[in-house]
């Protein structure tokens, strides 16, 4: 294997064969093709693209850098998320439990937040005591006594992508949509699943901002999905303003509280169910969409679902009474109203700047290393479609740091735009691609 | 200076300003920028190209890479000439003397062969003693006294060539023609050329092997040429025969020797008489390329090209008396004959793969550190458009060792195209681009 000559092919709009994808991984993986070598070749797939055998090749050839999760000894089809990421994102906080109390077992690995979005694991963390660093066998002991456990991904799974994404990070060429797609899928497949529900955000807050550049990117995961046989569905979900109503780390554990109280936001509930009947039906525990959306609403009434976090939370070592008294999650000193100037109608909420708002408050990371203030965030009082009257409030803006929080009332009412009419409102869901039933 | 922003402006089709050019490579020779960042960059530009401002700036840092050599006090215009590279390409050898006679002063730097390509300083070094390692204070002196010099490339001019080059070579990043261009031209501005003429060739032996991309060439090159103030010429000659009828190092030789006696080749006579006067009339010993072409012409029939040629030899310790007697080069052992298995007229000679048969011989460089053998090469018979009947000679393969000789003679024979009738015949020059008079 010479990777001058595998660069040269994918430069000049060649395949490489899955064998060659294996051979460039594994001699990379080994030092034995530098990392100029390799960053050629990447900013090479940039421009050229790879087919979905190229895709999955390289998917698998990732996942064997490592050591991988067996969901087998569970029984039943293991199932599992991802999202693309946004903001105010708490769904993954309401779909595992939500998910397993109406029947499939669900082991989630998840990341923290870098930029204008948050990340699970920091907002579990909010909860005092919780912890996310489970050993394998703790995480599969959990899913077999409750059915479910959310916890931080480790080292030695796809150690591939964890050098891949460095060297991309500073050459420019993370904005491939096959290398996307096989960093998510090999991370899923990784984890053990059999059955992924992948949710491809789209719109100003989403890594993807239009429809095309998400539909590419749920099509290159599903096509990965098909080659290596794992089922897949991918939600190309709307994330042009904020998910819910908060935005931050407790303030979005107590709105999770709330929508498995069955109290929650509208687009939030429904996004949850429509992912949820998915993955019971990649699961094999309900027959079809239907009736496993029924069973999914059913939880969220008959407080199975809310029952289910409790459990979570006390197997991970957190506070249970959290769920009831939501006060006792960290609270931010001052909340700042964020007043509209004049009257009118919300036409948009900019997502993303919602989302870097958030983090210059300390909800969210600038550099990976930065530390995460759980406290903080910003709760939207209005969303798009809703009327305001002038000095009416926008959103609230939780801060520790008076300077910083009067700096973020700026940027959120900046963030909103007001029209004298209602605008014609995008559906929360764009498109079903993949194994839907 | 952010690398990154910088591989990002490039792969998103953004011009970099000359300042950012000069940061970018002056960071990567100190080597504060690394190979992977440097070859995501290269790799950006294969596939983006680069503005002729973005060219010349990677040109002029490129020169200030290293030392120069001023010129000036030589007084006139300095001139220089590039050839692209081709097989049996021994112009530089007829040039410089022949010009030189005529009035100008050239300094000229060459290279080695590498490939199917031969280089003016391994012909050189086939004439006994003949030094090609001169001190830029020798050189210099040289010009003063007889006109003319012809050396090889020091390390200390433009050492930034040196490690692009070597970066580019293992990446699939050498065939970008800003790149090429770029390289080129700064080895002749660091070489003190305020004029210069550049043989860009096409065909079966030539790096370009269409018209196309061999005008990309030329335009990128007398591009730069413009954008830093030299005067450029750059003429597109046929490379899709070898030029002349001889390959290889002491063969060129004597047959550069020929020319210069005036019975040489005609396509090889007329390619030095069209580039000397573009040469001529750039160092202003002429007006116009009519006057300059007839002094050119002069100087071969009166024998002052030869006795430049003489005095080249002397000044640089080589024995002058091969010039009279080319029996004193190195000679082959055997002569085996590559005889017309029909007769026919020679319809195409293909350059590239007669290259490659002398350098199976020895007569040029697979790896850069290969050694030459003098000696060997192979000489034309018959040229295209000429008969030869079943039986009669089409070339020579001159070898030191039969077994590779037979090899070089089957060879030989497969890159001549017979046919019926003679093929409509290639101009020597397709075209000629820039500051033509």
């Amino acid at each position: 294997m010479h990777p001058y000559q595998l660069i040269l092919k994918k430069r000049d709009g060649g395949e490489l064969s899955p064998e060659e994808i294996e051979a460039l991984l594994g001699a990379y993986l080994r030092e034995e093709i530098a990392d100029y070598q390799m960053s050629a070749f990447l900013m090479a797939v940039f421009f050229r693209g790879m087919s979905p055998r190229e895709t999955a090749a390289l998917t698998m050839a990732m996942v064997r850098s490592g050591e991988t999760l067996d969901l087998e000894a569970l029984g039943g089809v293991p199932v599992d998320k991802h999202s693309t990421g946004g903001v105010g994102d708490k769904t993954s906080l309401v779909l595992i439990p939500l998910v397993a109390a109406a029947g499939a077992r669900v082991a989630k690995l998840s990341g923290r937040g870098l930029g204008h979005t948050g990340g699970t694991i920091d907002k579990l963390e909010s909860i005092p005591g919780f912890r996310t660093d489970l050993s394998r066998e703790r995480m599969l002991d959990q899913v077999r006594r409750i059915g479910c456990a959310l916890a931080g991904q480790t080292a030695d799974l796809v150690p591939a992508d964890k050098r891949l994404y460095a060297l991309r990070d500073v050459t420019a060429t993370v904005e491939s949509i096959p290398l996307i797609a096989a960093s998510i899928m090999s991370k899923k497949i990784a984890g053990g699943a059999r059955g992924i529900v992948l949710d491809v955000k789209t719109g100003s807050g989403a890594f993807m901002k239009t429809l095309e550049d998400a539909r590419d990117l749920a099509e290159a995961m599903v096509a990965i999905g098909h080659e290596v046989g794992r089922r897949t569905v991918a939600v190309i979900s709307d994330m042009d303003q904020p998910l819910g109503r908060t935005v931050g780390n407790a303030v979005e554990v107590e709105e999770a509280i709330a929508t498995l109280q069955g109290r929650g936001p509208q687009d939030l509930t429904e996004l949850c169910v429509a992912l949820g009947s998915h993955m019971l039906v990649l699961a094999g525990s309900e027959a079809s969409r239907d009736a496993a959306e029924e069973r999914l609403r059913r939880a969220l009434e008959d407080g199975l679902a809310l029952e289910r976090l409790r459990k979570m939370i006390a197997a991970q070592g957190g506070d249970v009474r959290v769920v009831d008294d939501p006060g006792l999650l960290p609270q931010a000193r001052h909340v700042l109203p964020v007043a509209a100037a004049r009257g009118g109608v919300v036409a948009g909420i900019d997502a993303e700047a919602i989302g870097l708002a958030a983090m210059s408050l300390g909800a969210g990371r600038a550099r990976k290393e930065d530390r995460i203030d759980p406290a903080v965030g910003i709760r939207l009082e209005r969303k798009v479609g809703e009327k305001v009257g002038a000095g009416e409030p926008l959103a609230s803006v939780l801060a520790h740091d008076e300077a910083r929080g009067a700096e973020a009332v700026r940027r959120v009412r900046e963030a909103y735009r007001l029209a004298r009419s209602a605008p014609t409102p995008r559906p929360l869901i764009h498109a079903v691609l993949g194994d839907a039933a």
